[in-house]
């Protein structure tokens, strides 16, 4: 059975429980439950993590005792700034799917460059939580 | 019975004829072939088109008789340059997502921006053939 | 009696058809009639197109059989992005005004310089409708 | 009866006098002439005034004991770097229509910018004195 | 007895007599009665300007008679375009305090930059009209 | 009573320690406790932290158990280069003061540009420790 | 016998026809007979084009029904600005000469960078018509 | 007998007064009488004016009564924000001279570009005092 | 007996581990040992980190309860981005060399420039495991 | 009989002896035997040379006794940066036609501008030792 | 007796006898012939150079025998492109004086910058063959 | 046995002769000796060359007679400009170490970037006189 991680990165913590007129009132929790079940009809087994800190982003990547076979991650603001991040990715060899609920390039400017994007297989961004849900589709199929 | 428009752009009728090493081997033949299956199981109708002209795609979104409910494109190479496409969305007031074969933030520098993606709902991309297909269960989704 | 062409460039059919709260009530049928009546007055024929197609808009300047006295055009989309149309003015030699409806120097970056006003005789932007009347009026004192 | 205040910036007051190759050989006097023709037509009271110093166009946009219904203003060399003017007629809320003689956007690189453009209601240029004639028909029938 | 010469740059004789919705309802002069009540606490003596004339910022800092001991500034727009006012500051060699009511950095991008900034001692922004009453507590401190 | 949380960013433990030529001679020690003074006497709780890693500030600012209702953030060198915590400002939607000891439009180029001024209701800098001070009066009196 | 696909770009259809001044007198049917002429002596076949449309550049490269061995290309304004072109001789992957009759270097700054000439087996610049001949006989040798 | 109007610009009334380490203890009083020395002895009549502020520089070079035949300028800072200054140059058509008592390129980045030097026969700078008398001296040569 | 602190930064720990064919088959515990085995011949002690966290290297900088007489450290992906690790390294005043495996000179723009070159004493990069050796010959030349 | 000037410029010694793999098997001495051969047969002398040295390009330019009626060069790594050739191109006055082995335009950025195009008659560029041979019977046919 | 090195930079020896019309009739003898009747009077010596090689410009800074006290450049096109003039100049110590024939800020974008002004003294320009006599008589003034 | 080239750039000849506060004592004779020691340790034979010409760096690299099997170079001031010597170091395809006495990045931008070390297979840098020792020991372990 494949194994995938999901990293959520941050502030996504605070989905869907605070200022729910922009950002939705769908809380991780729910996109988790999501995300779950479409794991277990594809069948392949989750891990899910969420962090602040971006090192620990590049932790789980290349830290975890069982090597994964994809990544799911939703690097959130780092998606900007973090060249760990991208080196991890590239180091892991994991096969990456980058995901935003938010369309970035509709945002301010120094949004609208990902460092991820260049070593991810694929993006999907700009559907909220179902960015996630088409994004785990996608990898579980390139997987 | 809702409508979506599909629009390939520039160049994509060449798709799986040629450098098969490159673009994969798949046609757009193919591709439709998928995109209407997908339909018929969600119950829309789609239009199909391809073309090669800038103008050419702002008539079809704009001056078709019988309004669509949701637009799927792939602008290619003019999804870094046309401003007039980009308005077409707008004006048009038509829900869009946005699809790529490849991650085109892998590549040339002058590829690096899209000038569709701050307009429309949301951007698949880099999955190759499977792009369209996320993309269309999104807009579907979202219509 | 001197020939003027005037040109509306992409999306401007649409004028007064949607979105009306932001673009106006005023179709482009309208605009013409007003057009036309100045044209009666001043004693100039029109001949008026609309098009999408950037190279259509190059074919107008430089292909008609006539060879007009005066250009007014409002190049949309096209402003910001086509080098075609600006060597098709300069190459036609036809003395042109450039209006646009809207403040373009009001609105996104990429919008706010034109390949157009420099090879103009002058500019008329941001009075909505009233843009063409003015600039009409100008180009039939200039030529 | 509506009161508009025109104020011609920079060097202005040179217009005719110096150098008629280049800058033609209508003075601002002619030009001034000329508005007033149109405002006893128009039935509008127009204040005329022409100043070198920047401060003293933001003086007179803010400290007219009378307010004024609408500002036709050529702010020349200003236009290019000056925000103290930009302010002064946001501030005032006195809608502004922007004149220049010839087309700034075909000069010198430092002057194809406007801190002006994206705070007036339109913009008039290239025409040479014509400029004004429209820009004030223009600002009247706004006001 | 210590003297501090408080600046006010252009249209801020506007505060609070237009747009109240936007620039607060508080005037020029409930301002200069606020920093006259601390400066009669503290026992220090203030002369207070306001003008709209570059040149004579520039006066007022470096032709005044009497040496003063502190400057509080709000250089308004000035203080991204005026070289003149930071040569005047260092001249002067006058302790300097640079205020601002609202927060130029989530303003436009030409106002993202401070010419004062570099050559003040400190600078207090975003505060509305209490910018005043910190930036001179905090100049009485340092001098 | 009203709950605030204090924030000092990166290297500033070593305040008053090291170098006390360049940075004084203050130490993080006594600026705390004059902050405790101000609390005390304007009746508001402070809770005081120190890290060098940003996504602990990230972790502060949103899982703290008790909502404050004010923050005072100095963050040192992640002023420059941290979204992350930019977007945990606006997540977490508590009104937000940032401080800085020196005036960093003085110094190299990369630190002339803040990434939280932006969503900070104010910003004092300059100051040296007295920029704690002046900030903390400001933040009270705001909320 | 091998074939060469000629393409002339948008407004050289005018070419010699006005403005002789700068364009100088030659015609595109003299520059078109010339090339037949060599055509006939080096034994290749020629397809002469010439349009004003971007995409129907990239039809004739891509669409044609017997694939051509050679392809020479005066892209004129698109030069600059069309990606799709650039698409389209890779795509098709026909080796290809690009000319221009005047240097482009010499020329205002957006025309001083060309998006052809990174896909293109060579470039001949700036001798008017003899760019064609130029260009004509060094793609022959290669193909 | 040929006339020359000397400007000192913003600040220079201080020279020689305030922090002689840097700008030296030679006061403009001192510069003037050795100006005149040299006018005195080529036989031209000098008029000498200081003045702070940017309109009046404008003033002085385009309404002087009687024209002069010469401008020999030290713009300070207006030197790199004057476009106002600079028109005033070009529509006088006085032969100006430009000096500076600093070498201007070695000081901060927006001092190391002259809007003035581009409309000035000749620039002389970084000489202190001296290089008003070296270009006066040339001045005096060229009319 | 000095000390110095050598730091690994993110991702280094995989070295040699995974794809050797771009990073070499030496690991990280090979390159520690050679250090160790230079740190005896050379009697200086050596505490030696890897850390994936961006704020722990400013950590291990600043908080060491006995102070470093030289710091060797290879700070990888936070080399392009971290103010953080640079303010760290000039806070605590120890002496150090920068090190890097690769030549970032010839990789991604956006890892040709280095946030710590600036305040390091010297840098060595290019020559792999073989960077490290020379740097910390170098360093222990220099404390 | 015609002269004609031409130049290697640095590198090109070593053409066809080392690294044949990426710069093809022909020698200079190769094709300036082709080129002897076109100008016996077109009846034009050629003083062919190869220097590594900027200002020894700048003297065979501008010092020959007897002044040449054409230039044929490779300025090589000159081509970006030397003015010096640019200027002695100029002030030598000589028709000048630029060719490049290679097209730099698909090579790395700092190649991709031409300070030498800019006062050249023509350019030939990415054919190999085929542009010097298109480069010489072109300027034979402008001498 | 004080001796100065006159250096003239490339192309400079053809000054006088080619385009006449736009670079004057005064050849670089006659220039000499001024500077040495100078140098007579003011009692130093010369020793005059032209060279187009950088080097040898460097060589003749750096390698004289006999120190010289005073440096008069005109480095021409080396001016902007040449660091290692600009290290000679700082590492000989030897007080510099730039001069140009023309304005140099008048003329093409990458003219407009000088990388010698910045280690010079001062710098005359604009003035033709005159500004070699200020430079010269400011130069002995100097040393 | 081996031979390596070592080319000390421009101005180097100058090293410990003059300015010692700033470049140190040690003279280029002492660094010589120091690298032949180590040599004949090493057992490699050392050509040692000091030019100040870049066409002379170039000839030495890639004319010599025996070819080396590694290069040594402080390319000084070329470091920024010298595309001949990139070009030379890949043309002859010598493995190359680039060594610099001072810490480039810790200067003026313009030096703040190598065009060598891209093609260089490591650089050492500000170690002063070391940086030579490091750089040679490296190189003499590649090769």
């Amino acid at each position: 059975m494949k194994k995938i991680l999901v990293i959520h990165g941050p502030n996504l913590h605070l989905l869907g429980k605070r200022q729910p007129a922009i950002y939705g009132k769908t809380t991780l929790k729910q996109i988790n439950a999501e995300l779950l079940k479409i794991a277990k009809r594809r069948k392949v087994a989750l891990t899910i993590k969420q962090t602040n800190v971006e090192g620990e982003i590049v932790n789980l990547i290349t830290k975890n005792k069982h090597r994964y076979q994809g990544l799911l991650i939703n690097p959130a603001a780092y998606t900007h700034t973090s060249v760990a991040i991208r080196d991890a990715i590239v180091a892991s060899g994991i096969p990456t799917v980058e995901v935003h609920l938010s369309n970035i390039y509709m945002r301010e400017e120094f949004r609208q460059k990902s460092l991820i994007s260049g070593v991810a297989k694929g993006t999907v961004l700009g559907f909220g939580p179902k960015s996630y849900i088409l994004g785990l589709e996608a990898l579980i199929d390139i997987i």
